[in-house]
């Protein structure tokens, strides 16, 4: 217990989990290299251990900083953490009631009561090593459920299989066809709206596409919160042609699958009841740590129908309890960690309307931020409408406002993004990613994305923007 | 930081990463269900919060106690559950540099290090979430290397792939080829001599009937360290075999990949360095923290090559740093967990040769265990000679001693071990895993594992073998 009580102390110390002085302390690859012994071979004396795993933390990002708006993810919940401790501590894993029968009863829970908020009223789930891999799952469910010899006989011999994404979607979509033997080129990135939205029409017409070639139109994938822009898409008018044409459709709901917990919000998921598959990361926008994302299934045995191998060493039938509790089976992995935990006591310690709440509080801070910004002068919104707590926007340095918006000037507001960011790292008060968006012909902007953090509040956001105005000023 | 100090607190008075008391508090299913309020909804008040997590915690199988000899891991290393913590504290993705500055050079140092060990001098890996991926990476390698082109263009309109295994590998090869789209049926399983090792003449064999058939031989899996006999394939011979023929060699050495570190016991692993990739968990053997699991391959850049889509919002390329310090795009998730710290942290605090040592000493208590009981009435060796770290057994009750071990008597003897595990578990001293092998015709017997902790002597050894005699002994 020592080795733990240290760790708690570094992470007073170093100000981890109440975070104090700077985000980060940067330091080049190289130099950063050089400034830690990182090396590995005889074994540390334990003040060497203990101030290398110090320095370690020193120049970590501080992701639980305010500042930190970077990512998806970012604001660790406190329960979360706890939950996330104890079951590192547990040290086991979720495949057997056997050696996991409370974190089993857990896992249970947190996925009835998903189930229950997604509208899957006899549904199935589990936990999984995140988000590339839950949409991974929805794919192969989607395929077994349309061509169930698959799994023995394989692909070869079958018509090339289409997956419908959008061009704003995540590109799991991408690494897992390859993976999954369908192939990139058969994903089919569907048109968007300019906020990002698929549009229904195009997916229609790309499916008939489909099949004048011959293909098999295998799944949808439809988003709700897309990566950069936080688009919903509409699922009421996706269902309607998946249904139309017999198509499996999954949402993606990694990222904006948390708006179900609000009643203001929440009708931005309208319609996902009527989707076959749902991934949704609380990792994300709710501040679970990291890793905790969770597919959650329509049609009630299909999980362990496709990925059930029935080894005989794990999931004997018989033994001393209801092995019905055996959840191992319907998972792609073997051993499989117990991230149940953490979502449920965060969960347990929050309650529904805390959670509520925070999504509403996240939602409102977003919101404050882009009007706080719309007519700022030195800022330029990618879009005038919000969608979600991820806020896209241009900043123009003074030497390029108020000059005419050709292509040598975007060019330089390009430019400006990587150089205010670096500007921001420097500084220390503040991440915040960019990124261009080809699809939209949109040159590189800021992405701000705010997760439910009760320390934020408006005053803070009045901060952000004066420190993204103080350091892009001159640029 | 106060809820950590609770979760501290909760692991000291139940005895968790110190284990007093029983190993375990079975209730079953139902039971544990009445007894643990684990409904969610409204916010629970702070006591009943933590009395919650109280009781979850008391009815977990304690892992680390000495007698959990259940599974492939146990034995949790304090320094590895330190480094757990930090990076769940420290909170963030292992996919960029940007993020997880000190994060990354340890990954790359953790893995320099493993590929050294393996002997892939000028290799590449990563963490991954588990065996069964890391497996499932190695096929996708394999036919990467071999059809770049299915990145694209999928496995529809090719001939059938087809991965060769061992009868006693473990099952992630068969869940892998489903989801990979190659197919159960083309996952042939490779007859293994009686110790467990696959026969290179039957992968020759089937190879043959593979071409003949117009199907194309995609893998080889080679195992180190079978899941139930703990079994080294003869890796010289199986390599001679790929090389022959061109194929692809991965080696799964989730389990056996850890006697790496010992001088006495690395000659199991001998021609490894011939292999592609190499599977690697040290959450097993070795007592990281579970998830903890590497993909190591040989040549470089493919892992990038791969798995590569370049996304635009994380790995820009006109970042303030190296970019080539961002691994992100060698795996196929998007966020992937920095396991590496808690190895990093192991290692370091252990050292090559305290690691070396703690292989050692579990092998000679594994084998003593074996000698133990080799001639002693009651006890009978699945197998006679040592392997691993896993041995394998049946009990036989007082009443079966000195019979004739026909077909009745083995029905007694199969019904036997769920019976004497059912009173391991009420008991709370022990618990042992028991499985059938139905490919060599063994029935239900004991699989017991050693994994490295070093509060584990002769004087427990001998302690356990008590325990099973007093509890099995009149069956």
């Amino acid at each position: 217990m020592e080795s733990l009580k240290r760790v708690v102390a570094i992470l007073e110390e170093e100000g981890v989990v109440e975070p104090v002085g700077p985000l980060l302390l940067f330091r080049q690859p190289q130099q950063l290299q050089a400034e830690l012994d990182l090396s590995l071979g005889d074994a540390a004396k334990e003040d060497e251990l203990w101030d290398c795993l110090k320095k370690i933390t020193r120049h970590s990002v501080k992701t639980r900083h305010p500042g930190f708006l970077n990512q998806l993810y970012g604001g660790l919940d406190e329960y979360g953490l706890a939950g996330e401790l104890l079951a590192s501590a547990l040290n086991t894993n979720q495949y057997t009631y056997e050696v996991a029968p409370s974190l089993t009863l857990c896992e249970m829970e947190v996925i009835k009561r998903a189930l229950s908020l997604v509208g899957f009223n006899n549904g199935d789930g589990i936990f999984t090593p995140g988000g590339s891999i839950s949409n991974m799952y929805g794919l192969v469910l989607a395929r077994y459920k349309k061509y169930p010899e698959i799994k023995e006989k394989g692909i070869a011999g079958m018509p090339p299989f289409v997956i419908y994404t959008s061009q704003d979607a995540h590109y799991s979509m991408t690494k897992g066809s390859h993976w999954l033997g369908i192939g990139t080129d058969n994903v089919i990135k569907v048109k968007t709206d300019q906020r990002g939205r698929m549009l229904p029409s195009a997916l229609e017409e790309a499916i008939e596409l489909t099949l004048a070639q011959g293909k098999v139109p295998m799944a949808v994938n439809s988003t709700a919160g897309t990566t950069v822009l936080g688009a919903f898409d509409n699922f009421q008018e996706i269902a309607d042609v998946c249904e139309k044409y017999g198509i499996w459709m999954h949402i993606d709901g990694c990222w904006g699958g948390s708006v179900v917990f609000s009643k203001k919000h929440s009708r931005l998921l309208k319609g996902i009841e009527r989707a076959d598959s749902f991934s949704w990361n609380p990792h994300k926008m709710l501040g679970a740590p990291l890793q905790c994302s969770m597919i959650l299934v329509k049609e009630k045995g299909l999980l362990n129908a496709a990925n059930r191998a029935g080894a005989t060493y794990l999931f004997q039938q018989d033994k001393m309890y209801d092995v019905s509790f055996d959840s191992g089976d319907k998972s792609v992995q073997c051993g499989r960690k117990t991230d149940a935990l953490k979502l449920w006591t965060l969960w347990k310690a929050r309650g529904d309307s805390g959670l509520a709440r925070a999504v509403d509080d996240t939602m409102h801070l977003s919101r404050y931020f882009l009007e706080k910004i719309r007519d700022r002068i030195g800022f330029k919104l990618v879009l005038e409408e919000f969608q979600c707590t991820n806020i896209c926007f241009w900043y123009i340095p003074m030497r390029l406002r108020n000059k005419t918006e050709d292509q040598a000037w975007w060019e330089q507001v390009h430019a400006v993004a990587p150089k205010l960011k670096e500007k921001m790292v420097l500084d220390g008060c503040l991440m915040i990613g960019y990124q261009p968006l080809d699809h939209k012909n949109l040159r590189n902007f800021f992405r701000l994305v705010i997760t439910c953090r009760p320390e934020r509040d408006e005053a803070f956001i009045d901060s952000v923007i004066e420190n993204i105005d103080r350091l892009g000023r001159d640029l």
